[in-house]
């Protein structure tokens, strides 16, 4: 029996449920990103499942420097340390390695670079990196994959492209000696914006026969339409049997794009980091509660919103904690976001269930465009 | 009837209960500090309930500049704007004046200053801080008083000493118009380490027939002793049925002497700002949990706390947090130590109740130094 069990489809479009030994998970879904087993913001695990978040994501390239993976397993795994019950998934590095530019250098055997936090040489490869995802204890753990910049030559992309193959063979025998259990690794795809490349690499990942697979090196600088693309060309060859994971993305109208083309699961950091910024999710789109407009404003953020801070707090206290530099203006930004986007995904799955996707993704693009 | 009821005496240190608009409040008390109508560290007004907290003071200066007295009113007050619906006191900005030295200019009717936070000038005397305090609608405010260096000459104490007293007189009249309500405006004794220069002041301020008198300018830079000797002077001078607060103070060993001098209101930034700094209260003293000694350790702060982070989180993940500067370390650091101040409080009512208030104090001292 497979984890994965396709409930409803409309068009390319699925609503669906994942089994981990931490409970289901109902998609299309938007995971939390808890990087270092923390939430920006000062959020705690009890806030995100009040936020509504059902899935975190954290990061083994920082978890591994920062209190390093033994030190969270003798702590109970990710979800003993940091008191997060549900379902988890941990990224395997990949990613942070290509945002290390000028400070790694990338050998078939994995990638050596300077630790963001004091320079010390640090060496991550796909052995490596299941090592430590399995050590953290997440219930998905990804492989390790070679990232490139969305500019890069046909070359580059394809050598990355091979490469990543190779180290994802490295990371399945890694994650069958340490003995599978309940764990799933998941493959991730890249090529770049080459259709060519990004299909014949979704080929060859899938004949792993992986129970789930990932789309990287999507949102990383190329046009939206470019990524847009890339998923109109992957989406017929994606098997429908596995749920697929959109990486790094990313706005609203991102995710209800790409659930239209079939994607089911998400991560980005934008909704904690606007939050703390101070831009604020609203039906009718972003606000910047700092603005002087909001300084006499005694309306919840967003009036249909059915989080704490819309049921506690007018706009004019929110601008005045955010004008004071209080720590309780990034918390509470970050929170009413994460719900906003927590909100949004289950939207999304009623709509599945009733058969209005697609009417509700138009109402929805409509309603940001016309502006608060 | 008087708003205050002593109901339990030991020694000076007395069991009382002050009633106000907002509910009871039960002494002796440590008002959580929310100077910008935010607590430090990220906490919200739901957080201080829990932890205990019964009073919250907010102060006159910081939020006159920020976002300004009317619009705190515009939006309910401050228990509408920050959503606190217990008792509330506001402090009147004569310390924060007093903190301003070298950027203040000080005559009869009040001190003009540059603001903290642009620069721009701002007059403060005692009719405006009334003014202030009464827009924002606390339950108790404070008098307009000069305070001055505890290393000041006698002469200058004299000086502000005299002034204080002038001020509170305006201060009453300017109550007096704004028609008193249910809103109690308390006085301030001053006189630096003088102890003439205290007693005289005192007895002054109290044939106002004010419902509170707090003592000021102490905790500012003198000696532990000569704090306690002034507090052994006051105290035989006291009103009894009235209300005392010590302005500031303190440390748990510095609030216990005092509440065994007779007083019964405290307030002090520091249980949140060495919250802040990873300095966390236990029955054996301070920790400092960015130490490498709690890297592995499984245990809570204190195994004896009964507050949600000692539930929930281990040093180890704590140290973590701090460690990697996340904002969660900051919150759980700063509610970890108002649970520990407003439950030593607690305790310390609970033991003036059964008449053991001297043991515990003496157990408590004896139990802190015998360190963590």
């Amino acid at each position: 029996m497979s984890a994965f069990t396709v409930l409803r489809e409309e068009g390319h479009a699925r609503r669906a449920v994942y089994a981990t030994a931490h409970g289901d998970i109902h998609t299309p879904v938007f995971m939390n990103v808890a990087t270092q087993a923390a939430m920006k913001g000062g959020l705690a695990a009890c806030d995100l499942r009040r936020a509504g978040c059902s899935v975190v994501l954290a990061n083994a390239y920082h978890l591994h420097l920062r209190p390093g993976e033994d030190t969270v397993r003798s702590m109970g795994g990710l979800h003993g340390f940091m008191r997060w019950s549900g379902p988890m998934l941990t990224d395997s590095g990949g990613f942070q390695v290509y945002s290390l530019a000028g400070r790694r250098k990338i050998t078939d055997e994995g990638a050596e670079f300077a630790s963001h936090i004091d320079g010390a040489r640090v060496f991550i490869g796909p052995r490596e990196s299941v090592r430590i995802q399995t050590a953290l204890g997440a219930d998905i753990i990804m492989a390790f994959d070679e990232c490139v910049e969305s500019t890069a030559s046909r070359e580059v992309v394809q050598s990355a492209s091979e490469r990543t193959l190779r180290w994802l063979d490295c990371c399945i025998d890694e994650h069958g000696r340490a003995g599978q259990g309940a764990r799933a690794l998941w493959g991730i795809n890249q090529g770049g914006v080459y259709e060519d490349i990004r299909a014949d690499n979704l080929l060859r990942l899938q004949e792993r026969g992986l129970p789930g697979v990932a789309i990287g090196g999507l949102a990383v600088g190329e046009e939206k339409a470019a990524m847009y693309h890339i998923l109109d060309i992957l989406c017929p060859l994606l098997h429908k049997h596995i749920p697929r994971y959109l990486m790094g993305v990313g706005t609203p109208e991102d995710i209800l794009q790409a659930v239209s083309r079939g994607i089911d699961f998400f991560d980005c950091v934008l909704p904690a980091r606007n939050g703390r910024h101070g831009h604020l999710y609203t039906r009718k789109g972003k606000i910047n509660i700092k603005n002087a407009r909001y300084r006499l404003d005694e309306n919840p953020i967003d009036e249909q919103c059915g989080c704490e801070v819309c049921a506690l707090y007018t706009r004019a206290y929110l601008r005045h904690l955010f004008t004071c530099g209080e720590l309780l203006a990034l918390r509470l930004g970050a929170y009413h976001n994460l719900y906003y986007y927590n909100s949004l995904m289950a939207q999304i799955r009623q709509n599945l269930e009733n058969g209005t996707f697609n009417a509700f993704r138009k109402a929805m693009t409509e309603c940001w465009t016309s502006g608060p």
